[in-house]
């Protein structure tokens, strides 16, 4: 398992992430951190939601995909960007790319959300749709990589993005005094990963936890055994915390973060409910993996000064999902 | 109609709204104001959105609710507090009243949603049911108020609660440089009574318009006509614009609102699912009718720096209006 354990990329240092924030800045939102003093009493700690779901293109990813592109040189700019998602990496590097008025390719399975289909091509960017399956993903990016040469930006495991997902909780310790604990969503590890090398170096007394869907428990069971263990075609509400870790998301898991806790699907539609319900915010079921995994666990969390990064809010409002029932 | 002209009771002053201010800060957020790229390119204009769905109990309600509450003396409050309302002034005060510890009862119709009932009575207030009609709810009330001897916080029309709602544009100016235009929702005309006592004080080169269904548009049809129109059970999805003007919001409405502009209902379920889908913000169908009346009128609006009054976040979120169709 060595290449597994071993990643086989540049680390990204902090030094890396004071170049990507001077860097994005122009592009993005210094979110709003915002509370609920409902949700404080009914978990018993003081919540601090830092509202990526408000972010451009409602999403942390943007952080990481304008790092990527506008660390391109002109030469490599010229050739465009391309990368595969179904989802909010998608949209992110897409607006990223528009900003700096380059190609970007996407490769998106089929049966992707219409609207985000749409989001990409209103950024500006081309779709190259492939089947629902890693195996169909892979054989059609690569065509697309090997025609146009494009720099490929991986939704995660890419020290760039890593660097730049790391911006938001720098954001976030500014903006809170005195946190115990960041929690965030993880599915590949991208943001996990920033979060982990931000305060590993600026603020080592917080404890990093993350938050996954029980049904996508991937990277729980790789904490446990030690290895990276990837699950191929996993389902979940949680459509963004399917992928697997990867060599560079796994480098900073197992380092730095303190547990990953997991969340049934109707817990994870019923915190999701409650913060729109509450909060008066859309966000996607992957953003509320992690306060249903915190009221789940009062324990760990109790008096504590709890930091919540809300990762996303672009979601089907014609299908929520506790109209299912 | 001269009693429908001139008001018959005290008509409040900006150091009334400067008095409100520090009264209620202990007790309020002063709530963010947010923008959208995209909204700003659909409609030509700069848009500030106040966002007071953001506020607690999810509504701007809450200012004039906790201004009269908290000005009472000790002996009027140990009678306690008493309202009739259809919706987020009756939580409003049940928070006010829950912030000061005392007693609360609230006359609701029964077709109130059942989430703002519950919030009612989550805060500690008791509710007593009337009909859905204006004529039900003030008989049931004055028998409310008949045996408990209970102040009367009228939903708008008191100097106390428009001098309250007066502190949101306040701090709108303050937030943001150089406004041409504040618009804001128009039902019984409390918020937009209070932004124009605070902007014509402050700042009387803003002018100030007020949204309305066309559906309920007796406001509209009072300014044209001179004097009040009331309708007594206009059917709207933006439940909280149902009420007509009493004589104290009339005289701000008649003496300081530019125009009173109305939309669809088609057009303000339109623009309330353009806020939740672009703005990721949970927004009432009341607090959409002012981007509904700005998309159907951009030649107001283009170019000018609008400030927009969103008004509350109460909905339900298993019935939303564009899935009835």
């Amino acid at each position: 398992m060595s290449s597994a354990t071993e990643p086989t990329m540049y680390i990204p240092t902090y030094d890396d992430v004071l170049v990507a924030h001077e860097r994005i800045k122009p592009f993005i939102h210094e979110t709003p951190v915002l509370t609920s003093r409902f949700l404080n009493e009914k978990t018993g700690a003081e919540l601090f939601f830092k509202c990526e779901n408000l972010q451009k293109a409602a999403a942390f990813k943007v952080r990481g995909a304008c790092n990527a592109v506008f660390g391109l040189t002109d030469e490599e700019a010229k050739i465009g960007v391309a990368t595969h998602s179904s989802g909010n990496h998608a949209l992110s590097l897409a607006y990223a790319a528009g900003q700096r008025g380059i190609e970007v390719t996407v490769v998106m399975p089929r049966t992707a959300p219409q609207a985000k289909k749409d989001a990409v091509i209103g950024y500006g960017g081309t779709i190259v749709e492939c089947e629902p399956s890693t195996s169909s993903r892979e054989a059609v990016f690569s065509e697309v990589v090997a025609q146009s040469g494009a720099d490929f930006v991986h939704p995660y495991n890419d020290p760039r993005v890593i660097a730049g997902q790391a911006t938001c909780s720098k954001e976030l310790v500014n903006q809170v005094e005195n946190l115990d604990i960041v929690i965030a969503p993880i599915g590949g590890g991208g943001m996990i990963s920033g979060t982990c090398l931000t305060l590993s170096t600026i603020a080592p007394q917080i404890n990093v936890y993350a938050a996954e869907p029980l049904n996508a428990d991937d990277a729980a069971r790789s904490l446990k055994a030690g290895y990276i263990i990837a699950d191929d075609a996993p389902n979940t509400v949680a459509d963004g915390l399917k992928v697997p870790l990867k060599d560079l998301t796994w480098h900073f898991v197992k380092n730095h973060v303190t547990d990953i806790l997991t969340a049934t699907e109707e817990e994870i539609v019923a915190a999701m409910k409650l913060i729109w319900m509450r909060m008066k915010l859309v966000v996607e079921p992957s953003s509320a993996v992690t306060l249903a995994t915190i009221l789940k666990n009062p324990e760990i969390f109790k008096g504590k000064r709890v930091g919540i990064i809300i990762t996303g809010g672009n979601v089907d409002l014609d299908k929520l999902p506790w109209m299912d029932k």
